[in-house]
């Protein structure tokens, strides 16, 4: 499968490709051990790729300017993956879609590959499998890898944290009639672009404007402890786009290239990524932590009547919280005999 | 120590409620228990108080504000105590600073308790002891609780965590010269503060209307999913005040008493309060499962050489996870024989 993957023909990388993420998705403990040695394996052939992350809501023409995002790419030279992070996927079938009619021409491209989003669990665990499947793309020789994602809980924050530049599509109404933007979704944005800005130019012009002011003000535009502009670092910028009619993709393409000729300059690209690999892997310590502790027998077993004692008032949090960590490593796992398990330092709580 | 802090006179109450609060902050474990036990036993007198996060950057005037709005509450017949949350307060003494001299007229008032920030430890150690804090005030009928903090790290999040209102401080400059605001601290604000209006009206008055639209404008202003304006949610305001002149002080309180009717009414006091009491006990087991993964011998062990290969790309992020976690819950915890401890379940990684 390796050997496909990274020297196949696209045809025999496409279905590698497939074999390997299959592979990385699966919850059997012996599936688990082959993934992370593939994933070790080819680690050493990742990282070249450009990751951009793009969110919208839906009706924003996401999958319009992906499309034709990507076919501008690959008529650039590049090879393009496209990957999603859909948390409700596992509940409605998701909101981005997994079916490929989506993208009809890029789809079906050769040096493109689309894959929807992973299903079940919860989101760290979807963003995780997103995060190994970018891997296999990049070993493939995907030298462009998207990562979309709809406005769905933390979802853009996950996607943020595992790409080099995050962009917003907004849509263009403006003044009173500004669509509100998502609590928190514009501080995590590198560019925001006003699609379908062709429906009403003016409009279009007065949001760019409007949005970049309040960037400024709340101190998303740029370092918030300075006044100053530094030419060394990334300032968010606003820009207009037409997807359907193809107006602006170069343009956006451009400002993606700024972007990423500056902070491989000034080292932030080097950074972020190292930044956010040690974010991930202490997001699956703590995920796995807590996934133990709440299958612990003695926690199962006391947790419902402690919650409900604290939402009640009956019981302060923090010592709801030392009695439970208590149980769990002072008591047996299963509900047999006691035995010695990971020690308490009582001083730390 | 109880019965003192629940009907003592106001300075028996006092020297009570220091012992209480510095019984909570110890680390011994015998204190430890014995303040939960004194915890469990107050908390039927708590939750009265109303909870008042209030956060601004050194120099916008946070302790003349809060004195004067102190002295304000004290003529209305309250009784106000005033805590902080101050993380750096361990390395530096705080910016926050502990002497009394820093609100003289409140901090000798016999309807005034004043209590610097707990130090050492990290933010979600502080941020529990004072959450401890406010729980020995409430109980000894204080019936505000204001608790303030500085712009460090993630402290504003924390006050507005334990608080049932947050407000933000904030200087009168305006237009290009408008101080940036901190990044992600104006969606926590249910109030923002134009302090030292006086200094300058007219950029006082065109640094509220900025601010106005762009917490519209960036869907901080009430609901995002929403355009309409409900009247039964709160729209967070924004409004000028000179707490040196101790002008604004009365229109201050009444949007604060406007924000605590409004939630009353439509229920979201007391689910704030849930969520927080919940969110409070689960961020103190992760912090104790955290705790006790990082002291344990073959963590320890493994740690550094494999954050290292994940920081230099030798190793994929989530499989060191899984091997430290198999480390955590397979080997014993101080390197002697190896004994059953919490299983691990495979399949939630």
């Amino acid at each position: 499968m390796l050997d496909y993957l990274l020297h196949g023909t696209p045809a025999q990388q496409r279905r590698a490709m497939a074999k390997a993420i299959t592979l990385l998705e699966s919850t059997r403990p012996d599936h688990r051990r082959e993934a992370d040695a593939l994933l070790n394996a080819l680690l050493p052939h990742t990282g070249q790729a450009f990751r951009l992350g793009i969110s919208g809501v839906p009706g924003v023409g996401k999958s319009t300017f992906i499309e034709a995002l990507g076919l501008y790419l690959i008529g650039q030279g590049h090879r393009v993956a496209v990957l999603a992070v859909d948390p409700s996927s596992s509940v409605s079938g998701g909101s981005i879609l997994g079916d490929k009619t989506r993208m009809e021409h890029l789809s079906v491209h050769e040096h493109a590959y689309i894959r929807p989003s992973p299903s079940g669990g919860n989101l760290g665990g979807v963003a995780a499998k997103t995060r190994e499947a970018m891997l296999v793309c990049e070993a493939a020789g995907y030298d462009i890898v998207i990562v979309e994602t709809v406005g769905v809980g933390q979802s853009e924050t996950a996607v943020a944290d595992m790409t080099d530049m995050f962009c917003v599509l907004q849509l263009p109404n403006a003044g009173d009639d500004l669509q509100a933007i998502k609590k928190g979704i514009m501080e995590l944005a590198d560019l925001v672009v006003i699609n379908k800005a062709d429906l009403d130019p003016d409009a279009a012009t007065r949001a760019q404007a409007q949005i970049t002011s309040a960037l400024r003000l709340l101190g998303l535009h740029g370092r918030p402890e300075t006044a100053h502009h530094d030419e060394t670092l990334w300032h968010p910028r606003v820009i207009q786009l037409s997807a359907l009619q193809g107006r602006g993709v170069d343009a956006f393409w451009q400002a993606v290239s700024d972007f990423r000729r500056l902070q491989q300059a000034n080292g932030r690209l080097a950074a972020r990524r190292q930044r956010q690999a040690r974010a991930w892997m202490w997001e699956r310590i703590d995920s796995g932590l807590r996934e133990a502790f709440a299958h612990h027998a003695a926690v199962r077993e006391r947790l419902p009547q402690l919650t409900e004692a604290v939402l009640a008032g009956r019981m302060v949090a923090s010592a709801a919280a030392r009695s439970l960590l208590s149980a769990f490593f002072h008591a047996p796992p299963m509900g047999g005999d006691a035995t010695p398990s990971p020690s308490l330092n009582d001083r730390s709580l």
